[in-house]
């Protein structure tokens, strides 16, 4: 078992954090809010009085970020990195641009520190679940160390190649699921308008070329499957506005690299004027609302 | 065993009937080519001499043609319905615009006749294998008739709803499907342009969120995949033109209900474009072409 | 002096109608509305009791209806060319399909009758002020038969080319008529976002290389001219729904010639969605809504 | 006359510098190419040896450069700022994110200088006739202070508003003029498919609602006008890859004030397709060919 960091209990860090612990591993925490702190203490963790305190000692770092400018503002402007011993290994599980962990990676390697980028999907489901996908950038031998401990807290754990590759695979993916969450939400609003019945349709697409995910377990129309975020008023979930953060890290990706995105920035447009109708923190399977203009209530 | 009249023995019809033969129907064919005929009439079929000579006697009339109006021309201009016996099932397996079979079906209703519409997916490959997909449009009654008939040619048979339903299902189910070519052949591209390796991120991806028919079965991305279109320079499989044609089909659906499906219609005109580039008669998934620029040789 | 039948008296051909009067024209006038036609023989017109008693011995005939299937009703199911003279000339003012409007033409045709169809844009004001735009397609005779007569409705009178070249070159100019528009919009709208004023931003735009008709004439955003629906709750002009019917009409038209209209294809989407909300009946320049999240109320 | 220091000679800057030594300034320059000092030292400026070199004693320092990153280079990291003298007037030409812009502001503001911004619009030709548009962000006493020194470059002299906002207003209208470019093509090749002589089109909507600064002065069409691109094999005028750069910045300030611009960003997906396709260095109305699958030879 290893003596741990954790830094970031969030909606999802907190569920994280909780399962390491159950794994057996030493934690020490940290969070801007001290009642997040105060809860993983009662469950057995060393409360920290600060990023630094946390890190001291531990044989792995581990943060858990919103965005791009938090992880840079810890790790570079408030030099986390001074404060983790050399042998420690380094994981950021925010989803953040790739250039950033790109950036802060080789500030930690300029230190002798080993590092990967490591965000997440799943959700708070599977945070709480243990069953979270966690994809990692870095070199093989980090990552080999980083996976029995990624392994108490999910389920698949896929290396996608350097530092910094873990951002963009997740980002690709989300932006595809994004796609495929609208996409599946119009043939679905389309059919419905040409008379055909939902749950009918939904079932047939599911065993044809038009399958995915969304058919298969997230089905976006409500009254096609119990247990989805659609039976529950579009409640919990991915909510949109996540899904708008990582369409933009998708935008921001093609805009550095000349890439064609014309799907990808589309579904971007559809989530922000969703988002911009007061539905951001609404499940992102929602997003079928815009379709059927109905509305929350 | 029934008595089975087949007309249009294209690159579907044609091993679709052969199947129908092997499984012990008596056939009568007719096609406008007379090669085709031929073929099917040293494999054991009766050869016609038209459509109306080939419906003659027949118990079950199935057509397998190329559009609308087509279809329209040969059961309403040609009349071929007075040549249908009144206790027959007619199934017309051609994928067309809803309102057209909506309008062959009343007026078969209105002889008295039991019509379906039946169009298939799976491709020359599926129709060959005679594991193709049927969605029905019909009375249920009409349905039980049809499958039995049906399940010598396919794997699948979905009965999707009332006459033009098994047009709208299939609509909606390939507007989907071209959506999510082009969608994970721009999360491919993004990803490659970002420095990842496209096998890896198929490989995250198919067992990830964004994860769907392409990225199990059919990837875009030549080498990622063996025995796909990809895999031989795009030759064989589903036609980009196919595709614009049943992404065409669901404009004109979204239009005659005032249906937004944004994606759709991007996808659309993204395969016009390609298209337009000489790549019509390529596989669907070459559409990734467009986004990395490559050209097939 | 002529005389004129004209038929369909909604709210663009009572106006015309009107302005046909007031430029001594001899009328006979005819619509389903009972009223319509009242008012119109208060002014002086011949009320008659069908179309057809309409185009008795009139040497123009001009019908003014809502789309393809009411213009191919009138003249080819009910025949109203049947009742037409030999030497009269026949001007459809609907703006409908241009395989609508050659159809009507070729049967006109083939009745020795010489038919033009002749859309028009500018609104109610226009067809109230006698400023409406009628873009013409038909013969180079017939369209110097029309332009006297259009021009007691209008004041710029287009010859686009043969029989519905009219209905073509309409259809291209409102496609990007609804494309410059929700694209005023949403520039607007992403520099009010960032801080600079609407005003400021259309006065340079219309003096730039973004300048169009809108930042001219029609500006979306309220406050920033007078006299512009803008000004008054967006009621009036041209509606959101007139607008998605003629980007329909585009869509039709790409479909048909298998061109590629990705801009004009997702203008169509974002006034359906904006009409889906409930914004059918406001001004076209409502779509500004949108982007900024408004209700009209 | 001014005391004026030139910093970045390109293809902008150079006959912008010219102009200045023609209205009678004292220049000093600056470039990283040799080549670029000395023709203009030939033409009467004094050649400084570096950026600093030059900004000594200036009155003004003008810089025209190619991006944010250059920008924030020159004044920040290099410290040019240092360097200026405090009753200077400084004066950034150069198209950047307006975050970049206002990030120099504020550290010229630090230093007790006045700054604006002032990107051009108007092109190569734009700079060698003295006819730019300038559209400038700063204090209303700086715009006032500015503006003389711009009008010897200049026609058009816009004061969008603070720090940042010359930048706001250039890209909306500059992504306005890429929808507007992209839009006017395809309604030009919509119109020709359905077919439409692109001269007769042209001339009928640039006298209705569809006009545009496109079809009044830069027909993107091959023999509509003379004098633009389109009569030169595309030649000159304003590159793919600079609208490219604009559309760009546009949806950097979409993804930051989390706007939606649906069809900014399709503009900047198809001329990043064209770009791909080998376009780049064409003028950006060669948007055309997209369309209508002509490559230039």
């Amino acid at each position: 078992m290893s003596r741990i960091a954790f830094i970031g209990l969030g909606n999802m860090g907190a569920p994280m954090a909780h399962n390491l612990l159950k794994a057996g591993h030493d934690l020490s925490v940290y969070d801007l809010v001290p009642g997040a702190v105060n809860t993983l203490a009662d469950a057995g963790a060393r409360p920290a009085t600060s990023a630094d305190d946390a890190a001291q000692g531990a044989e792995v770092v581990i943060t858990m970020l919103p965005a791009s400018k938090h992880v840079e503002a810890l790790y570079l402007d408030c030099d986390l990195l001074a404060s983790i011993d050399g042998a420690a290994l380094v994981i950021d599980c925010s989803t953040i641009a790739p250039d950033s962990a790109r950036k802060v990676a080789a500030a930690a390697r300029a230190r002798g520190l080993t590092m990967v980028d490591a965000p997440v999907s799943g959700g708070t489901a599977g945070a709480a679940a243990g069953t979270l996908t966690f994809i990692v950038g870095g070199e093989a031998a980090a990552f080999e160390r980083a996976k029995p401990i990624l392994e108490a807290m999910g389920k698949n754990i896929f290396h996608a190649g350097p530092a910094g590759a873990g951002q963009v695979a997740k980002i690709c993916n989300n932006m595809l699921l994004g796609i495929l969450m609208a996409g599946t939400s119009e043939a679905l609003a389309l059919g419905v308008a040409n008379g055909l019945d939902p749950k009918v349709l939904s079932d047939i697409i599911s065993k044809s070329s038009g399958r995915n995910w969304a058919t298969e377990l997230y089905n976006p129309w409500p009254g096609v499957m119990d247990n989805t975020p659609a039976a529950k008023g579009y409640a919990g979930g991915f909510g949109v506005d996540l899904m708008l953060k990582d369409l933009g890290l998708a935008a921001e990706a093609a805009l550095s690299t000349r890439s064609s995105i014309p799907l990808g920035e589309l579904a971007r447009n559809l989530y922000s004027l969703h988002s911009g109708d007061g539905n951001g923190k609404l499940d992102f399977s929602s997003i079928v609302n815009l379709y059927t203009h109905k509305t929350q209530g």
